[in-house]
C-alpha cells in the first residue's frame, strides 16, 4: 500500500479548509461504497498511487492571530475562513499552527528560518504548498528556500515567482527535490469559460463587437482585490489572450464587488456581443457560480499529490504533469505536448511504492 | 474577374431573405470602402474567387399563395417571411417565382417535374439551395432528381435525407455534378455553445449533475416545431452526444414556445449545474440570443459558392470543404481530417475561373 | 389551549407532502428556541389561535395505486411525489388513505359517496383540502358535496369551479359551513412577479414593446400541462391583466417543457423589453427558481386555518380572510378592501376557543 | 398657442444630449402623424400646455474645454459625451456655449456671476437645469443664487442640496420663482425595480436571505463613481430602505465597473434569495439595462415643464407635482398626498397661456 502524503501549509485560509474538509468527504464516500472512479468532481482518482483522501496534514505556518499557536483542526475553521462545513466528521489534527515568516525574519540565517527548516524536517513533511494572499513575493522566497533547504517539495498556488524563476528551478533540479509552480489553473474558473466562449466565436466567424466579463464575492480574495484590482485585471486579460483571442473590445472587471454574504461563493458575469451574416446581432449572457475555495482545492489536490510522487520518485524540478493544472507553469505553456504531459503522470504512477 | 453565381431557390422563407438583403449588406460595405478581411461574420471572404456578394438569383420554386406567381423581390419579404428589413437599397430581381412541386406531381415524369428541369436550365442555373420545411422527404427527392437532370449542383439545407443517400450520391458523382448536405450547422447555434461548455465541463473534471436547454422564438420554425418537437429533440440530444458527452441528466427542449414578437429571433436558455470538489455546486445560467436566419445564412453562404466552384472545377458528389459546415455530411463526421478540408479548400480556390 | 386542525386531505400530491413535513420544519424550530414572530416564509405565525404546526391529518382521499391503502406518512412521500425530503423527523401518522371517486361512482347517492362522507364524520375532521389535479370538475362537485353533507369547511386549491358557484355558496352559507376558494394564489408564483414588473414599467411611463414569460419544471404539473397548455396561457395572461395591464404584446408559455431533474423545483424565465426616453431601449431579463410546492403550501397553511377557525366560529361560507390568497375568491377580487380582509382576521383571531 | 419653453442649462452632459435629440425624435413623431397620446416613453404629454418637443434652448454654460466657446448643438455631441447619435435632423442652435462658474469666482458679488445673471436675463430664459456632476455644492449654490437673482425657475437634477435647503427654498418663495428639487428620479432606475421586489417578497411572506446589486456601465459618471463610489452606495441602501425594507442582508455596488463599450448604456445585476414555506428557497436573478441618459431626460423633460409653467403662474418655491420624479423632494417623501400632486398638475395646466 502507498504510504499517505505528508503535506505541510504555508497560509491556513479557505483553500486549506476546503482541502482537509473535501479528503473527508472522499472517505465518507468511501466508506458509503462509492468507488474512486465515481467520485464527483475528481479527474484523476489515483496519483501516484495516491487516493484523494491519502492526506496527513504535519505541519502548517501562519501568522494571523486567530490561528498561530491553534491546533490545526481549530485553526482551519477560524475567522475570516468561511468556506461551507461539510456535512463530515472531521478527523482530529491537533498539532499546533506555528508562526509563520514575517517579512523582518525571513533571511535565510534568521532564527525564524531555521525554525521553519527544523519543524518541516521534524515533520517528515513531504511537500509544502505556498498558499498565502497574492502579492507577498519576499514571503514566498523565503518559504521555497526554506523548503528547498528541508528537501521537502513545494508547491506555488500563487501568480508571485516560484517556479518561474530560472535561478530557483535550477536550485531543486540541482537538490532533486521538486518544485511545482506557478499559479493554479482553477478547477473551472471564469477566465477558462470566457476564453472557451471568445474562441467559439471567433472559430464559427462570429466577429466579436464586445464583452465583458464582471467577478464578486465574499472571501477575503474579493476584500484584498478592491485594492489591487488594477494588476489582476491585466493578468485575466492575459489568460484570455493566450489562445490569440483579440482582447480590444473586452473588459474585465477581476473584483467588481465585495458581497460578505456569498461568504466563499464567487459570481462571475459574462456578456459577449458579437455580429453575425449581415451585422446582424448575436448576444450571450452568462452567470457562473462556483464555490471559490473547493474551485482551487480540486486543483491542489493534483498538484500535491504530483509533488509527492515525484519526490518519491527522485524527481527534482517541474513535473510536465502539472502543467495543465498551472496559469504560468515554469517554461510557458507550450513547452509540454498532450503526449509528455500524460508520460509524465504515467511515471509517476509506475514509480514503485517508497 | 469571377463570373457571378448564378443561383436558383426552392422555398423562398426566411433563409433566402437573409441571404438576399445579406449580400447587399456586404455590397454596401464594399462602397463604404470595407475591405473584404473586415467583414463582419465572415469566415472566408473568398471561396472559388467568390465574394459574398456574388451572388445572382436566378430562379425560385415555391407552393405559399403569398409567393407564387410574385417578382422574386416581392416574394421574399412576403408574410410569413419575418426576418428584419435591413438597411440596404435591393436590387431589383423581378423574375417570377415558379410554382414548385406538391406531392402530387413529383414524380420525375410528372409535367411539373419537367418544367421545374426547363427552368433550372433556362436560368443557366449554377446551385439549387433546397430550404424547405424540415420533413418533407418527397420534396426534397423530387428537387434533387431535377436538379441532377438538369446538371445543376444540388445544397441540401434540411436535415433530411440527401447528400447521405448512396443512391442519391452515387448518381450526382457519376454527373460529375456536385451535391452538399445534409442539414446546415448553424453559424453560432445553441447545440455547439451547449456542447462545448458540456465538454468544457468534463475536461476539467468537473461532474455534470443536470442541464437542460430551452429553445423559443418566433418564426415558422418555431410554429412547426410544436408538432414536431420530440424527433427534434431526440437529434439535438445527439448533436450534443457527438463528442462523448454523457446526456443521461441533459434535457433539451427545441421549441418551448412560439413568441411571435421574437420574430425571426431566437433564444436559448442554457443551464448546467455541476459537482466540484468535495461534491459543493458549480452553477452556469446562459442566454444565447440569435437572428435565426442570419445564424443559417452565414453558413449557406459558404456551402452556394463552395457547390458552384466544386461545379466549375467539375467536381462531382459531395465537397470535404463543406464537412464542417454541416451537422451530418455525406460520411459522416470523422471521415475528413482538418488538413483534407483544407486541401478541398484550396483546390476550389485553385480552379481557373471559367 | 387552541384545540389542534383536524385536516382530511382530497388528493395527496407534492402539496400535501410538502404540507406535512413543513409542519414538522417548524415544529423543530421552535424545539430550538426559535419564536414564531422569526419564521421564515410565515405571514401570519397564528390564525384564530393556531400555529403552522397545529395540524393533525385524520383522512385522506386518492386514486393512485402508490397511494391507496397505504399508511398515509407512507404514501405523501410515494413517487410520483418528488417534493424533497426535509431534514426532520416526520411523526407516524398511519391511518390508510382511502379510495377517492373516481367517475363512475361520484353521484351522492352512490356508496363510495355514502362511505367518504362516513369517514370524515368518523374522523372529526375539520377541514377537507381539496387539492387534485386541475380539470377534474366532477371530483371537485362530489368532494363539496361530501363535505357539505359531513359538515366539514372545505378548501378548493384549484381553479375549477367551487366557492365561486352561488348555489354551492349558498348552500354551504345556509349549512354554517365554510367553502375558500377558488385558486390558490402562489406564495411567490411568476404572475405576481411578471404582473408587478409590468405595473411598474406602465407606472413609470415606459412603454412596453414586447414580454414573455416562460415556465418549466419537473413535477406532475408540468407533466399535466404539456397537453393543457392553452388553458392554462389564457388564464395566465388573464391574471396579468387584472390590474389593467396591456397584454397584446406579451407571450406566457405556461410550460415550456417538462424537464425532469428540476423534480419539484419550477423555474421562470421573464423578459420584459420597453421603450423609454426618445423610444431609447429598456430591457429586464429575470429569471426566477421556486419550489413549486412549497409556493402552495406556503399559503394552503393560511387557507385551512381560516377555514378551521371560521368553522369554530360558526361563519359559514366564505371568509373575506381568505381574499388576498386566493387567484379567484368567491366574489371577485374588488369585492373586499384590505378594511374588512383584516377584521375578517380579527374576528377569527377573537373567536373563543372551543 | 403655448410659447415654447425657453431653457438654460447648466453643465452640457449626456443628459441634455437626450434631452435635445429627444425633443427633435418626438418632433419627427408628429410629423409622421403619431398622436402625443401614442408617444412611447412619456407619461405626460402635456404639463402647462407644453409638449415634449416645445423646447428652445437658448443659453448653456460649461467649463470642459471641448464645449466652452463652440455652438450649443456641436457641444452637446462632443467628447466625452457618449450618448447615442439617434436618427433624427438635428436644428441649428448656435449660440455659444459659455463659460461657466469656477470655485474661485463663484461668489455672488464676482465678474463671472454678474455675466451669468446677464446671461440668463439677455437669453429671457424661463428655466435653469443644473446638470453637473454630484459633488459640486458649491457650483449649485453660485448657479441657483444667480438663477434667482435673474428671476430663472431653477431645476436641480443632483443629489447636491438644492430644493431641500430651507433658506435657498424661502429665498425663491419670497420672489415667487420656482425651485424644483433634489435629486433626479430615473425613469426606470435600479433602486425602484429593486425595492419593488424587495417589498413584493415581503408583502408575500418570503423571507430575505440575501440580495445583491451591481451596477456598470461606460458613461462619465461610472468613471467617476470609481472613486466616490462608498457614499452613493449608502445613499443607494437608503433608497431601498425607504419604504421599511430591511437591508441587513443587502449588498449594493454601485459602480461594479466601468466598461467603455457599454458607453451611456448601463447595467445592473440583481439577485434575491428568499426562504419560503419549510425554509425552502426561492431564488431570483434579474439583468437590466437601460440608456442611463434617457433615464434622466424621460424625468427632465416633467421637471423643466413643471418649472416653467409654475413660473408662467408665479408660483413661486417647490411645486407639489415634481414630487415623484425627484428622490430627495423638498419637505421629503409623505409631504405630499396623490391627491395634492395631481391638483398641482390640474392647477398648472389651467394657467392661462402668457
Amino acid at each position: 500500500m502507498t504510504a499517505r502524503l505528508r503535506l505541510a501549509i504555508a497560509g491556513v485560509g479557505n483553500n486549506i479548509s476546503a482541502l482537509f474538509q473535501g479528503a473527508e468527504y472522499y472517505r465518507k464516500l468511501t466508506l458509503q461504497g462509492v468507488a474512486e472512479a465515481d467520485f464527483v468532481g475528481i479527474t484523476r482518482p489515483r496519483i501516484g498511487g495516491l487516493g484523494v483522501s491519502d492526506l496527513d496534514f504535519v505541519a502548517a505556518f501562519e501568522i494571523h492571530p486567530n490561528k498561530v499557536g491553534k491546533p490545526f483542526d481549530n485553526a482551519v475553521l477560524a475567522d475570516p475562513n468561511n468556506y461551507p462545513i461539510l456535512d463530515v466528521t472531521l478527523p482530529k489534527v491537533d498539532f499546533i499552527v506555528d508562526e509563520g515568516f514575517t517579512k523582518e525574519d525571513s533571511e535565510p540565517g534568521s532564527a525564524r528560518f531555521k525554525a521553519i527548516v527544523s519543524r518541516l524536517r521534524e515533520a517528515k513533511a513531504e511537500v509544502l504548498l505556498y498558499s498565502l494572499p497574492t502579492g507577498l513575493q519576499w514571503a514566498l522566497d523565503a518559504y521555497a528556500r526554506a523548503s528547498l533547504e528541508a528537501g521537502v517539495a513545494f508547491v506555488n498556488c500563487t501568480p508571485d515567482i516560484g517556479a518561474r524563476s530560472p535561478e530557483l528551478l535550477a536550485a531543486y533540479e540541482k537538490a532533486a527535490v521538486p518544485l511545482i509552480g506557478d499559479d493554479l489553473a482553477s478547477h473551472l474558473g471564469t477566465s477558462v469559460v470566457h476564453r472557451t466562449l471568445l474562441g467559439l466565436l471567433s472559430e464559427r466567424g462570429i466577429t466579436l463587437a464586445s464583452s465583458y466579463q464582471l467577478n464578486f464575492g465574499g472571501n477575503e480574495d474579493f476584500r484584498n482585490l478592491r485594492d489591487h484590482g488594477a494588476n489582476k485585471r491585466d493578468s485575466k486579460i492575459n489568460a484570455l489572450a493566450q489562445d490569440g483571442v483579440d482582447t480590444s473590445n473586452v473588459e474585465i472587471i477581476p473584483s467588481a464587488g465585495y458581497v460578505p454574504h456569498l461568504k466563499d461563493s464567487k459570481v462571475a458575469m459574462l456578456n459577449l456581443e458579437g455580429l453575425g451574416w449581415a451585422g446582424t446581432p448575436v448576444s450571450l449572457d452568462l452567470k457562473l457560480k462556483v464555490q471559490d475555495s473547493s474551485n482551487a482545492a480540486g486543483v491542489i489536490i493534483d498538484l500535491v499529490r504530483i509533488a509527492a510522487a515525484a519526490r518519491r520518485a527522485r524527481l527534482g524540478g517541474f513535473s510536465a504533469a502539472a502543467t495543465r493544472r498551472l496559469k504560468s507553469p515554469a517554461g510557458g505553456h507550450p513547452k509540454f505536448t498532450p503526449e509528455i504531459i500524460e508520460n509524465s503522470f504515467n511515471q509517476l504512477d509506475a514509480t514503485p511504492v517508497r
